[in-house]
């Protein structure tokens, strides 16, 4: 794109965890936009946004840093907007999006209310990103009004095991997941970190957003429970990988559970490889691939931790192992830590939208890019 | 074993996190014992340690209760005692055993020194615990002079998956674990904990045991990784496990990890089973099999979690389910917490005992039973 092609922004949501890193992406990323509009719910209506001289300077306001108030989500809430980027939950994206698509806007939308749309595409931008280019598709001449951004664990896995899917094909996987509070939204967040000074303080821990203590436990992921046993989390992990990876054949058990982290997901995955593979052949695919950098350090002890994982772009890998109980070359198994707010959320929809900015440029003037 | 028939008990380590709670055992299980030695290093000597009235009622000093002093280890520390229980580092089992054995003390020992001697039986009473019984050697006339407790994070996950081993037979196991710090000894439960106040009173996390901090992170087990790539904790668990089972053939890949949790771990099970078992026969099993209980609420998201399993003597069980990237019947996902301290160490080291006291009555009187 060039210099001049920029956006009229909206973040519905705007006041979550995944709204505001989303703000802070979208200036450390410097994405073309000439205005910013934030929306969320009555409740939050109002609230005023300190924004960065960073975001400033990418909007029509000479540079000047001034302090954004977020409006109340209505009908003519997305008029004149170009790329909206939707944060809150499926609810409000089932109830909004359509709003938004009407008054001309491309929607990005964080929540699972349209993944499995078959008419919605499902991105991860290093995995199937090139989907959404124009040469890609001859039955879908125009851009999606709607693309969807995946669920965080289901982004962090992919990110390291489509690169050996591409090699020699994945026919299973077996994921055990280490989720952190942040994927359950600011409030939990806050209950995990409200729960430590409880703790220090010698008093009862409230728990206001979990029906259970967080500090010191670790509990199965907090979604309601299908009828073939696995919770929601799990379901997500295993029909957004076949849809991202368009491969449903692929065989995935996945157990989704927390641990009291603030913002950064770990995943133990497993692998049944269809062509052998060796621990450095792995390695090496690995360390050329996008999006993700190798922790590995066997006589340090060194691989992908939350504490580290947090505020990186990259999604770590570490651990990688030849498994030894499955035959030759064909097991392997990896370890993953990735920033939940931020490559699980509001970096993957920014990459998205940059991939919709240079896709509009060549193939949709109606976006009004000024 | 009749009212009479009472031992002389020495605890090895008995300042530290295992020592502390094989006293509480002890007491809890009413062990038949008429003296109580409580050895450790030289550093912790003259340490006193207040016994409760449950272990004093249990002691030759006419239930008065009374502070124990803590005695060095020595060559003579071991004169006139039945039964010695070491609950210290490989090390000092590897120095002492001899010395205990030699002054007539069977061993329960709860390091990895001898856990894979093939003359030392290694010993989950509910799994293996028959091998200890006269009937079941004919080679072996004898009770062992040493015999090992495992390692927790095998305690735990055999509890769960023998009884379908027996059932159906087990071919393939991918585990990854949620380990508490108590598996690191009481000093990292205390830098856990202390992390806590820290992060409460605004101040930089001190990391005295570990080299990263443990309060809101998860790491790889602190342990060294061998040329396979696996760490310490996988492969005791990996071999421990076919050693328990009889069984060298069970296909297993183990990630172990530790969680900032404080004395009970969770173990996420994928296995592959010789012959189908629906999810029901494989909870009924389960329901019927010792030492676990059942926590598979589904609709209200109730499972096991550390808060629940800490304090326990069973392991609890849950997320029973069908693994349908397997074949049918052959796959299933099972998920364990258990007290790291007390299935995982003192108690399945006192049951140990127990069997041992049992066996002397009729075996070997030269034990002098008083």
């Amino acid at each position: 794109m060039t210099e001049r092609q920029r956006f009229s922004v909206a973040i519905v949501g705007a006041t979550g965890a995944v709204g505001r890193e989303l703000l802070d992406v979208l200036a450390s990323r410097r994405f073309p936009m000439h205005s910013l509009r934030l929306l969320a719910s009555a409740r939050s209506a109002g609230t005023v946004i300190e924004i960065d001289s960073a975001t400033a300077a990418l909007l029509d306001n000479d540079g000047a840093k001034q302090p954004l108030v977020v409006e109340e989500l209505s009908a003519k809430a997305f008029d004149g907007v170009d790329v909206a980027f939707f944060c809150a939950s499926g609810n409000i994206s089932s109830q909004w999006v359509e709003t938004a698509t009407a008054a001309g806007a491309i929607v990005i939308d964080n929540s699972k209310a349209f993944r499995m749309d078959p008419n919605v595409p499902l991105i991860v931008p290093e995995v199937n990103g090139e989907t959404l280019l124009p040469a890609a598709s001859k039955t879908q001449p125009r851009l999606p009004r709607v693309v969807a951004n995946p669920n965080c664990s289901t982004i962090i896995a992919l990110l390291a095991i489509a690169p050996l899917h591409r090699a020699v094909g994945i026919s299973r996987m077996v994921v055990s997941t280490y989720q952190a509070a942040s994927g359950g939204g600011a409030a939990m967040m806050t209950e995990l970190e409200d729960q430590a000074r409880q703790f220090a303080a010698g008093q009862p821990l409230t728990t206001n957003v979990l029906d259970r203590p967080y500090l010191f436990n670790v509990f199965s992921h907090n979604s309601p429970i299908g009828v073939d046993g696995n919770n929601e989390e799990e379901a997500k992990l295993i029909r957004e990988t076949h849809k991202i990876l368009s491969d449903d054949s692929i065989g995935i058990s996945a157990t989704c559970v927390r641990v009291p982290v603030l913002r950064a997901h770990c995943e133990s995955i497993n692998l049944t490889l269809k062509a052998p593979l060796s621990e450095n052949e792995a390695r090496e695919l690995l360390r050329r691939a996008p999006g993700v950098s190798i922790v590995d350090d066997r006589p340090n002890n060194r691989f992908p931790e939350p504490v580290n994982a947090s505020g990186l772009d990259d999604v770590l890998i570490g651990r990688i192992r030849s498994d030894a109980s499955q035959p030759e070359g064909l097991g392997l198994n990896l370890y993953v830590a990735g920033d939940q707010l931020r490559k699980g959320a509001a970096l993957n929809a920014v990459q998205i939208a940059e991939l919709i900015a240079t896709t509009s440029a060549v193939q949709q003037p109606s976006l009004n890019p000024c």
